[in-house]
């Protein structure tokens, strides 16, 4: 791509807001340059000829004279080399699809998008370029990344849970990716950090923008350690249908997305909503069906397709690769567990204190008597039973 | 069926431990009274005759003289007998599989014990016969049941969970089927009672048992407004193999299973799994994944088929009448929800006290003016927005 291409595309990210439909699908086909020029001059829908025009406007690049080839290239280079500038002076770097460093994953967002925007209600074309703080390479650390996600009015089940899983999975490698909210968002990038491991928080403002405000000291550690990452401008403020466009960037991201608690309305069953339509694994924990914050956990968990998981290695068995399977949960085993059913039913026939025969044994287990008489002394060696004058009885340690 | 075949089924249910496939078989192939004449002269296993022998000599009724016919005739007469006669004496019936009053449902445990008892390790023959204690009509009251069924060591939440449960499936005429345990089981049934519902325990021990002790009241009270049942004849103690038999008959007489809470190692998974090879329906609640007590629930739950509730109408969903349909769960509607992508976009852009001209608010919203414009009286009307000198902000109730 050319130096022009670039420029075309920091511009367009700046006039538009991202996830625009139309707007992919025309750069897609004719490329930015071209596509910057039809958005300023014509060729485009009214709707998005008019967002264009209200930006320019905003921005003092007002009513053009001249030739409209050398309108839009003053355009871009005017946007392009401002927020150069601008991310310059915020020490971030801007990453388009033209760089080494993109996240091919976001390219999946082109196949929802191109199902249409009505099924979501929303844009979801790929961002046109992202702005990035932190000492990590995007495209690494997202090749091994999971996105933990949840209400922001966290309980304290949810944030135990946010903070075991985003340590568990960074111990084993795993980015964490969310949003920059309170509760779970904020609880799984400490957890990550915790573990010194890499997190990400993908924001729905400017790179420059602290929203929460109480969550700053966070975002500093995750600009030295991980990655802050949004596809907004500089100046752009967090706004709720933001988050929600947010949402896909952080389910596309990555190979899947975690709820751990969502009230009925939570922003993050929008989230694991894209992972499904993505065929990333969605992910969700259960919790208390008393919980309030956990009724969208389980309303997505009747969902066919949706992964219960309760443990990390559950989450890593999804995702990971080939092999990397969860240990199956075994109770502590007991040493009945080693026998067979015609021993167990001899056992269940043997009394704690009074002696039996083993022809009583055998008719109160309903087995023949050679086969009481063949158990039993195999229950003898192990400990079950005591062979005594007349019979046998427990052992007195065989039921605790 | 004649009285010599009712004669050697309840002689039979004496003789062998419920659930013997080899006895199953050969009854449904030369009927019962042929059967009990081969289990007792010849022509079965040797470890069914050798149990049918030790059970024989126990009561008594040792080495014979005379022909096999008389013999084996003598010994249905006998212990059919003497099983009426103590039925009677406790206020209890027994019904068989020729009785108007048994569950067909039953019967579908004859697929499964076909398939192999080693699918399970254990015998799975339907009973053949069921002693029964109460008001009701067995096969009346299983046609809308439901078996409620968990750990004995149940958490408050198990049994907030399963009390409300029970009495909200008792409330809307559902019978309530459990153990006789403590922890879920007598939850589950107290939770009925309350509510003056059906419930019945199947036990795992004769029908004059009392165990545990602790539950004797509520036994009286079930065995006074629901059933109490067992293939068990009276003074059989309950043993731990035959916890696990009887689990197959509350998988098999109701329509599904809900599991409230179980440990990695509880029966009630056994009941669970009976249910979902009987293809009722395994039904699970989840709880919070700290919790020792719904490892067992979690698992089950990532096991594809297995149905996750969180409220009695969802239970009544899957197993009820067609359009029996659970109301969807909606968070507080709000006036937002109203709005098009469009007017969330602008009233997202509105500032709280700030006032902003369409043509700002355009621009931060990343719409046309004319969109803007459009959109902005709609959001007056609806009262999220002021009109006022030079613009608009936001009205002050609409964001709280």
């Amino acid at each position: 791509m050319s130096a022009d291409d670039r420029a075309a595309r920091l511009a367009l990210a700046h006039l538009v807001e991202p996830g625009s439909r139309e707007l992919g699908l025309l750069t897609r086909r004719v490329g930015a340059p071209e596509a910057l020029l039809m958005a300023v001059h014509g060729g485009v829908s009214e709707s998005l000829a008019g967002a264009v025009r209200a930006r320019l406007d905003a921005a003092g690049l007002g009513p053009h004279t001249g030739s409209a080839d050398t309108w839009a290239e003053r355009i871009a280079t005017t946007l392009a080399d401002a927020m150069t500038e601008r991310a310059g002076e915020l020490g971030a770097r801007i990453v388009t699809a033209a760089d080494d460093e993109w996240p091919l994953a976001l390219d999946d967002l082109t196949r929802i998008s191109q199902e249409g925007a009505d099924v979501l209600r929303r844009d979801t074309d790929p961002p046109l370029c992202l702005w990035l703080r932190g000492p990590v390479r995007l495209e690494e650390t997202m090749e091994r990344s999971v996105s933990v996600v949840g209400a922001r009015a966290v309980t304290s089940y949810g944030q135990f849970v946010a903070s075991e899983f985003a340590f568990g999975l960074a111990e084993r490698g795993w980015t964490v990716v969310s949003g920059g909210a309170l509760g779970v968002d904020v609880t799984a990038h400490r957890g990550a950090l915790a573990a010194g491991g890499v997190t990400c928080a993908v924001l729905a403002c400017g790179i420059d923008q602290v929203y929460p405000v109480s969550n700053s000291a966070v975002f500093e550690r995750i600009a030295e350690e991980g990655l802050l990452l949004t596809e907004w401008p500089p100046g752009t403020r967090p706004h709720k249908t933001r988050f929600l466009t947010r949402n896909r960037v952080i389910a596309a991201a990555t190979r899947g997305t975690v709820m751990v608690e969502a009230g009925s309305r939570s922003g993050a069953r929008n989230t694991l909503g894209y992972a499904r339509r993505l065929q990333r694994s969605p992910m969700v924990v259960p919790g208390p069906v008393t919980s309030a914050m956990s009724v969208g956990c389980h309303v997505e968990l009747r969902t066919p397709g949706t992964v219960l998981v309760t443990r990390v290695e559950e989450i890593v068995e999804e995702i990971g690769r080939v092999g990397e399977l969860a240990e199956p949960i075994h109770g502590d085993a007991r040493p009945e567990d080693a026998l067979d059913a015609t021993q167990s039913r001899v056992l269940d026939a043997v009394a704690p204190r009074a002696v039996r025969s083993a022809e009583e044994i055998a008719a109160i287990a309903g087995v023949a008597g050679r086969d009481a008489r063949r158990s039993l002394p195999v229950l003898e060696q192990h400990g079950f039973v005591v062979r005594t004058t007349g019979g046998y009885r427990l052992a007195s340690r065989s039921r605790p």
